[in-house]
């Protein structure tokens, strides 16, 4: 048996928590700190965060360089924004400190996709740190990309690829439902498009990884958001959706080889959603289909691919890292 | 862009053809030199061997070592045999001439589940070749393991999984067909089946390496091979297959951990099967679920994981290793 990876939650938003949650039932990973910085959260003892019945001894801190410092961890699951500039400094801070990175940032996934040149500048510091930042997670990170970069592996060529996510926001928590305008008319939901807090991030980057995954130099990236609407009312625990008014998103990638569309992902969001599923088609020598029937859960299956994937950064070269070139993911024990 | 990677291939079965085939087509991957034993084959140029219209200046040639030594390949698709102990000389002939080799020998998917020496022997001969040697295809490989695995990542926690494969035979090649026993009768069957000539091999091998990948110590694998019996008169291009007789096989493979069953592979390749496909079901949080609704088809698809896992090979750090330690199998141009 090896020591476990010693391993410090950076974050504690609701997928942060379900992270660190999960940490502390791992045999082969030590959760030894925990850092935000929402003062109605540091000084906290984790199990009230969590809600678990006995104190774990790991107490909210907000100076995320004096507890690496302290701490010493092996690495860093890392859960507070999706924009990468947002984070630099954090991730930063971590790799100065030799700590491996696992990152929900959606935008870190294919970070020089939107921002080359801070990511050339992150490998930098991650090289000299000794430490991998790796960023992943369900969607992106899993389910319309890394999936069918996978399932490419048993063709003998792939000409397009199409993949298709639909969630039903009913059974998702608050913010998803907010995020997708469920409950909004359609007037306030075009207000309020322009402001670009509607629809998933990082739908950019898993066209991208799938483009670099599957080998298409593609020329040009394009992605659309537009509501659905519902077609009866709908009253979820958080909020009431009206027929004809928003019920939530579509959200659409494309990658483009000239003028061909080789690249077509297609997301739907939003209350009464009906079949949730995840569906991955590739256009390709021999056809191949992949499905997941129930459609993966994202907010529980991105905590788990987080904490999965802690082993696989440690054991990377040093650098940014994608799920690419990271070892496969597979359960931690 | 890099150079390509050389390649020689090594064994001209069914599937090596179909791997030589490809990799004449793949750009970042380039076909140096053939090798197989058959006299048959020996002398003549690829072109005839895959019935392509223009010659390809590779020549099938006999003698493995000598052709390494002329080519100094930095990779060989190897598809000679099913058993380790075969394949160990042509395997340190590789390694020796610092050859990465990615090969469809099923026992070589977890070498050291029935050959602890053995593997340690070729690991040490692959590290002091500088060379990897990898073990993978379709089933075992993925379909009934890999793919598993790859589930894990987006759960928390997994408690048991079970692989079902369906294969329609009478839509294989003749070999197989003859190897799930269609067309025997019963009692035929019965009379070969210690001959062990009959089911898939591998089996263990999945199990085993769903063991590893999934974190389940188990105590006891096992494997059971039946008949399936033609509920209808089946007619084949290369054989009949009457009502009541044999129209192929039901393999199975269980994982124990003491008493309980955490791992159930099970297998039908029988002619008529109807719905082939390849399903996966983890018994974990969240249950996941992942479907190939047409099934993998699988000797297309071993050619090409196997073409598709050399750049892999090539990266891999030295020894013997196994799809879990290798990078993401995706398909390479």
């Amino acid at each position: 048996m090896t020591d476990p990876v010693r391993v410090v939650s950076l974050g504690l938003g609701p997928i942060g928590q379900a992270a660190a949650k999960l940490l502390l039932q791992k045999s082969t990973l030590h959760l030894v700190g925990a850092v935000d910085v929402d003062p109605a959260k540091v000084g906290k003892d984790l199990a009230d965060l969590l809600d678990l019945g006995e104190a774990t001894g790991v107490v909210v801190e907000s100076d995320l360089g004096a507890a690496l410092a302290r701490l010493q961890p092996d690495a860093v699951v890392h859960c507070t924004s999706s924009f990468l500039p947002v984070v630099e400094e954090q991730l930063r801070t971590c790799v100065q400190h030799g700590a491996n990175v696992v990152s929900s940032t959606e935008e870190l996934l294919v970070p020089d996709h939107q921002h080359a040149e801070l990511a050339q500048a992150l490998d930098e510091a991650a090289r000299a740190g000794g430490a991998t930042i790796l960023g992943t997670g369900v969607n992106p990170g899993f389910a319309m990309d890394f999936a069918a970069v996978v399932a490419s592996a048993v063709t003998f060529d792939v000409t397009g690829v199409r993949c298709t996510r639909v969630v039903d926001a009913a059974t998702r928590r608050e913010p998803l439902q907010r995020k997708v305008g469920a409950g909004l008319s359609k007037s306030e939901f075009h207000k309020q498009l322009d402001t670009g807090r509607f629809g998933h991030i990082g739908m950019r980057e898993s066209v991208a990884l799938v483009a670099r995954g599957l080998g298409f130099a593609v020329d040009k990236i394009e992605h659309t958001v537009e509501p659905v609407l519902a077609p009866e009312d709908h009253k979820t625990p958080f909020l009431f959706v009206k027929e004809g008014e928003v019920a939530g998103i579509r959200n659409l990638g494309f990658g483009y080889l000239g003028k061909r569309r080789v690249i077509e992902l297609d997301l739907s969001m939003y209350v009464g959603a009906p079949d949730p599923h995840d569906l991955i088609e590739l256009e390709s020598v021999p056809p191949i289909q992949m499905r997941f029937p129930d459609g993966i859960p994202g907010d529980q299956a991105t905590a788990a691919i987080l904490v999965n994937s802690l082993h696989g950064a440690v054991a990377c070269a040093p650098g940014v890292r994608t799920v690419l070139e990271a070892p496969v993911p597979r359960i931690a024990r």
